[in-house]
């Protein structure tokens, strides 16, 4: 997607160089950073310079095939397996990690070429998908629509379009008279930050509100569809995704406005039969009781929110019943999740 | 309500001396500020060192028996009308100082000792209406209840005790074992620092939560009722209060939780049929987009919260329809809300 007018993707590597957007510095300081060594994209996973699970995904791929190349100049094959291990430990949540580094692990064993192939491979893959979401889920958005995301499910989180924006990008860039109402997203304002930083960035018309404020605007007739991405998605649609989708989506329910997840296949977690069976992780106290940012001078401050005796609790995730989601958008169509288990297919490809 | 063990009122009045908690330092810093003269108790009011209905109410009947006391003095009988346009300048859309002026003149006119005690009268009739809300409140509460609450209803806001952690402040005293989830209440953060201040300085467990996060943890049994202040009901008991307190209200309803307003039956305007004729205001976008707070020296600092490029949109207000809740605790019993607009007490005092 586009930054100051010209096209980026979040990661990518040219020659043996790999590349990628400092996500920590946004929305306050643009840089791309460069690293010449596997090592280094290790750094930068582990320091989640580079996050989301699509750009995780695409990273590690790389780093994997920056490992391959450097065994080839070193002549020291013993390096691989270290580096697979190194890779694999940045992030070991990370399930796209796993699946990437095993891919270029494997094209590896043939050629260090045919490894960097397969890296190159698995980032077009994950742009690709997120492509082919933006256009199953423009073909739900009307003219003058004015549409509610929560938390960021934008190209940062991938390698480019992103899940729950893709549709908002194309929508956008085909003419359709589009308007985005924001979450701050409380605690970490990943609304406020990248949502809000990548419209900007795209030109598309939007708003930032207090979470707060979400129910109130449906009330009032002010949003015509509200659509998230997904970190897990269970086997009957339940869909865990930070904390305030669950609120969200029983507002939008009540309201009578539809309301979408939208996420690449690999966000399915079968293993999951339902919700229940997704862990909720629970995040330090310190995101709600403090916050960063800027002050008048451009210097980062860590400024105390709340009152000082008093602590907070910080569940980062919630579960949201697949009954509330009016249909999942995926690379391959849009699901309709029943309470039932039952999935199906609403469009295909 | 105890500060640092010692009981305190927020404002009161000893011989001709005014004496107020400084609301604009808190929570970071407790401060009692005396006034001598009318208009120092009128810059108080219009600075919002005091604010919140009760208090601005107590505040400006005294601030009408102090220009009573200095027309005494100066033997200048014209200074109480100009003193009287002058208070009520302070906070135009304050229905409560309106009440306490005109009350507080009234009794002025016989003498300026009459003023002081008709200035006293009003304000002990705030705390005593608030402490009845409590016993009200309290009779819904039992030992083991976790209670989810919103913005700052607590005796800051009022003379003492304040509307919905009335009950609570008394059910604690009673030795039930409660415990309250504080919503931060973004953008003012006045539960993360007015409710959680009160609470701690009260003794009370308590945690403060992302707004976010309050469906999630309803859905997941851990809170048995929700009450919050409000700041108009209209005839039908549809009820504007902090943003926010709508799409909670439709959270509780869905996953059936207990929803309750308290506030005192002054809060109640007859002019409003319904929530619809209830102006809802819009407050500055800077309220979203940066926070203050002091940094780790102590050092009060305004960061920038959001991304640089982006607007916001804040309303400040929303109306929770009479059929979300379960009942109003007000100081003569609590109300059944119902959606035709008769209004039933279900207590009696």
């Amino acid at each position: 997607m586009r930054v100051g007018g010209k096209h980026y993707r979040t990661v990518w590597m040219e020659d043996h160089v790999v590349y990628f957007i400092e996500q920590n510095l946004l929305p306050f300081e643009f840089r791309i950073q460069q690293s010449l060594h596997y090592r280094q994209t290790c750094e930068a996973l582990r320091t989640m310079q580079v996050r989301g699970a699509g750009a995780i995904g695409a990273l590690s791929g790389f780093a994997m095939a920056q490992a391959f190349l450097e065994a080839k100049e070193h002549n020291d094959s013993s390096l691989i397996e270290k580096a697979r291990v190194e890779i694999e430990s940045t992030r070991p949540t990370a399930r796209n990690l796993f699946y990437a580094v095993e891919k270029v692990h494997s094209a590896g064993l043939v050629s260090s070429a045919m490894a960097v192939g397969e890296a190159q491979s698995v980032a077009n893959k994950d742009a690709e998908d997120c492509r082919k979401i933006g256009e199953y889920g423009n073909s739900l958005i009307r003219d003058g629509f004015r549409i509610e995301t929560h938390c960021n499910a934008g190209w940062l989180a991938f390698v480019d379009y992103g899940t729950a924006l893709s549709p908002l990008y194309l929508a956008h860039s085909e003419g359709k008279d589009i308007f985005v109402f924001v979450d701050e997203t409380r605690p970490r304002s990943q609304g406020a930050r990248l949502t809000a930083w990548e419209l900007h960035e795209e030109g598309i018309p939007h708003t930032i509100i207090a979470d707060n404020a979400g129910a109130w605007l449906m009330a009032g007739g002010k949003v015509d569809m509200m659509i998230t991405g997904a970190d897990r998605i269970a086997a009957n649609g339940d869909t865990a995704n930070k904390i305030g989708t669950f609120e969200k989506a029983l507002a939008a329910r009540a309201l009578g406005i539809p309301f979408y997840i939208a996420a690449p296949l690999s966000t399915f977690d079968l293993n999951c039969k339902t919700g229940k069976d997704i862990p909720i992780e629970e995040r330090s106290q310190e995101e709600v009781l403090y916050a960063e940012g800027p002050d008048e001078n451009g210097d980062m401050r860590k400024i105390r929110l709340a009152s000082p005796g008093s602590g907070a609790f910080n569940p980062a995730f919630d579960v949201t019943p697949a009954g509330l989601i009016s249909g999942i958008i995926t690379e391959k169509g849009i699901i309709s999740a029943t309470r039932d288990g039952v999935m199906s297919v609403t469009r295909e490809p």
